[in-house]
């Protein structure tokens, strides 16, 4: 469907233009938070924003200027440069579930995931049709120690699969391992990190120094604001694609600062705050309109923009599961994501990689492309 | 959603004059057959048609002058007028589930259909807060003899709601039975009618004199091509709709010809014909975007544009079922059609009305408008 039929855009031009107008006043008066990282405000200062503390305060325009380094299109490869994937070339690159602690094995096991599971999911995601990539954090490896744990699973993409892969960011230390092992050179990004704002309006020590470890090393990041619409960002759809902007807007700026030219995908995960559960649910139209729009906000700022596959709240691959994950995923093939995440074997609100589930998403995926 | 968000509209102007343009081809060199009701025949030769035997040759043009006489919106009247309907006004009304033989109850039988759960169906739709309509055929009452059938329905609405219904197209008399006991008046919609065509290119004898009937008696017709794609209409998109353009073109202008400003409805349905189940299989892309299609040919005629709901070819309320009905029911909410059937409850290839299952499909649609 996404290779010929037009993209659908929610929101008007005017309605962009409002949104980006709301993020430059946010960036200008009440600023963004660069937590615990005296390196990335002297970043910004570098660049003319006024620092308060820890807060930035800057100017929308420079910062585009800078988004406008990163690259519209690029090339991620693989351990094979038959795997190499074109992220922002028009077709969509469908990524695996990344962090759920748990797994659902196919003997219908529900367990912590271990090393085994994780060796077993990179298969998965090797031998699949659909994945580009085998991702990263397909779950924990709960039964290896923790200082070694990122190595036990890079190693495991390693063996198991030349397709492209992510690296860690659980410490900018671990990152740097995991680029070694990888062999990455500062010419051929061949890992992408997954960078998380902390909303509203944060961005914590660990993502800003594992976005710079990473833009320094010629690699990738995939910068996301995952918000809680009504907790964590506006209950509205507008305002929290505003926030959301800014956030991301400094965060992609940062990696142009270190490097001009780094690969970065970017994108809004916006999940309604359920009053009654008191936890973020998945698969909604609300989400799917800021996912939609986000997609034009990236296209303005000229970077690939990230979606989101078979997401759903769902404990088990039901009714439910099926029609949040096919909103979602429609969402993304509609608007023309560049980069789906999640796209198959999501369960239980992402706590949970459902082996059954991946088998049956990537089928009804492929049935549909 | 689709109040606020822009229609979306899968194929280009180009595309759309192509597909007329083949229509009017389909119109002018290979004919419609008109089936043993030689009344349908003089009214097309009355507007300039070439008949052989009861084929019809004739220019688009001269149907799309008398289709321009239909209303682009209409109000299709309750037995009470609090319960209006407005067709066409930008806003969808959502019918229920037309046609399952078979019926799933609350307490998990499954068999034929009764008077009673006839009954149990009219009162379901009529306490939705989503369906605007109760429809007619919501499953068939069996235990009823078949020529008393039709009233037996008929009364079971007037009985158990003031929405408005669909009348029979059992058969001419029927209708027009149906249509004294409802107490219709030629200046007011009251009675909806499904008029099937016979793809390819066919129009049965009881249709013809059913869509006739019901235009003299200034009651509605929705004229749907139900195609099953590789079948009886090519395996294409293109082709299909093309097809079906031509089919639906007939029979509006036929309304017209009856009664000028007569309501109509029109769309195609169209589902892929599985080679594997040698059978129509229902919740594809393919019909998504025949769908979506569709609305944009019924805008160009001027008549409001049918749609189809949480259609599925599974027989569990299941994930498959989710996904397949989420997908139908996204693509006519987002091309913004006018009256969306089959909206909940729809299960076994819409051989089966499940109750369970219209709460859940009401459910989930509403915690999304």
């Amino acid at each position: 469907m996404q290779q010929t039929l037009p993209a659908y855009a929610p929101l008007s031009n005017r309605q962009i233009v409002n949104i980006e107008e709301m993020a430059d006043q946010i960036l200008a008066e009440v600023g963004v938070i660069l937590q615990d990282d005296p390196t990335s405000l002297e970043a910004m200062a570098s660049i003319g924003a006024h620092i308060e503390g820890d807060k930035v305060f800057t100017k929308g325009n420079n910062l585009r200027e800078l988004i406008s380094k990163a690259p519209a299109q690029f090339t991620w490869h693989g351990q094979n440069p038959e795997n190499d994937l074109v992220i922002g070339a028009g077709t969509p690159v469908y990524a695996p579930t990344y962090g759920p602690p748990v797994v659902e094995t196919f003997d219908g096991q529900r367990r912590q995931g271990t090393l085994a599971d994780y060796e077993t999911l990179v298969k998965i995601c090797d031998r699949s049709k659909l994945l580009g990539t085998t991702g990263y954090l397909l779950t924990i490896a709960h039964d290896v120690p923790e200082d070694t744990r990122h190595m036990a699973m890079a190693r495991a993409h390693l063996k198991h699969s030349k397709k492209p892969m992510m690296g860690t960011v659980i410490s900018e230390q671990a990152l740097r391992d995991v680029a070694q092992e990888v062999g990455t050179t500062p010419t051929e990004c061949q890992l992408m990190h997954m960078i998380n704002t902390t909303p509203p309006l944060v961005i914590q020590a660990n993502p800003l120094q594992c976005l710079r470890t990473a833009a320094e090393l010629g690699q990738g990041n995939m910068i996301e604001s995952y918000m809680m619409m009504g907790a964590t960002s506006p209950v509205s759809v507008i305002g929290s694609l505003a926030q959301g902007l800014a956030e991301i807007m400094v965060g992609a700026a940062l990696t142009q600062i270190y490097r001009a030219g780094a690969p970065v995908v970017a994108g809004v995960f916006a999940t309604p705050f359920s009053m009654q559960f008191m936890g973020p649910i998945f698969g909604n139209p609300e989400s799917e309109i800021v996912l939609m729009a986000s997609v034009q906000l990236m296209r303005r700022l000229g970077i690939p923009c990230r979606g989101d596959g078979m997401i759903t709240s769902s404990k088990l691959n039901d009714a439910q599961a099926g029609y949040e994950g096919a909103g979602t995923l429609t969402a993304s093939q509609i608007s023309q994501a560049d980069l789906i995440f999640h796209s198959t074997g999501w369960s239980e609100f992402g706590r949970c990689y459902n082996f059954d589930k991946s088998v049956a998403d990537e089928a009804r995926i492929l049935s549909n492309l």
